[in-house]
């Protein structure tokens, strides 16, 4: 199978690189828990006034590539390609393409090795995109065509009100082989 | 249609680019001209000794990024829009991708338009991605995958030696409204 895999919040761990700068940057204001997110865009889950300094955090120069790693991940994509599966990230670069866009390229070299760079494919539509499974904690992703992959939804609380196949790198064998057509 | 336009050679004139960076940095040094480019990789039409200087050039902070468009390139994406058909920027980064991929984004900002970088592809693998026609100046496109669409081969000297549909901007039209299915 080839499985493509998304970046933030499958791979990298936004949610905690997030919570990490805004406790450095905002000692003084409230964080919204993980457990308590319940938008995919962590802006729409803070208070209008907030929403300023929480874009400034993940449009501010490191802030992609210095993201840890979801834990399971690196030793699932690991597994993925033992199990004999072809494997690509596809990624949707923020708007603000500046530093996040780099970053990932960085972040893929340093947590999975300059071999892994090859198949990194930057997309914003990846309905495009050619695959047997797409693994996206995004629960809705749309764009120009019916896609060709199942999409897979990378568990995360923020994506929980949506029904669908779901996994986390624990589970990940489970999900992804029943996908085989 | 959806036509996927590469980058190098088809939209950024990366043969000018390469001459003008040549003649500032090495002016005792003969140049190749455009005409007598045979090969798809520039270093391949250098003397070996050449070939550390050549690839300095290209890898260099500013080269992607300065690159001038192919007179007649962004005329004829204009047109294509203008026709109906939805374009996507389809484009191989170079391995050393440090600079050119965020110099990439930067370029179709400046000469194409902040709307347009949401139509950027990035992939080593073009043939995981969907469309009709891919407009593209390399001569063999390989990849993990029957593509999905029809290559066109945009007209270069150095790809000549190879059959196939073919097209410049000012041909455009014939060639990529030719591969209506």
């Amino acid at each position: 199978m080839l499985i493509l895999l998304d970046m933030d919040g499958v791979l990298a761990d936004f949610e905690q690189g997030f919570l990490d700068a805004w406790a450095r940057k905002h000692p003084d204001q409230p964080a919204v828990a993980p457990e308590q997110r319940r938008n995919f865009y962590i802006d729409d889950d803070y208070p209008e006034h907030c929403r300023p300094l929480v874009e400034k955090i993940f449009t501010a120069r490191g802030f992609y590539g210095g993201l840890p790693p979801i834990p399971g991940a690196l030793q699932g994509v690991r597994e993925m390609l033992a199990a004999g599966h072809d494997v690509s990230i596809c990624t949707a670069p923020h708007s603000f393409v500046r530093y996040c866009v780099p970053e990932k390229y960085e972040w893929v070299e340093q947590h999975l090795g300059s071999e892994f760079v090859r198949r990194v494919i930057v997309t914003k539509d990846k309905t495009l995109v050619f695959g047997d499974v797409l693994v996206d904690d995004r629960p809705d992703i749309k764009g120009y065509r019916i896609p060709a992959w199942r999409h897979v939804i990378y568990d995360q609380p923020y994506n929980r009100a949506v029904q669908g196949l779901r996994m986390d790198w624990k589970g990940w064998r489970g999900a992804v082989e029943s996908c085989v057509n």
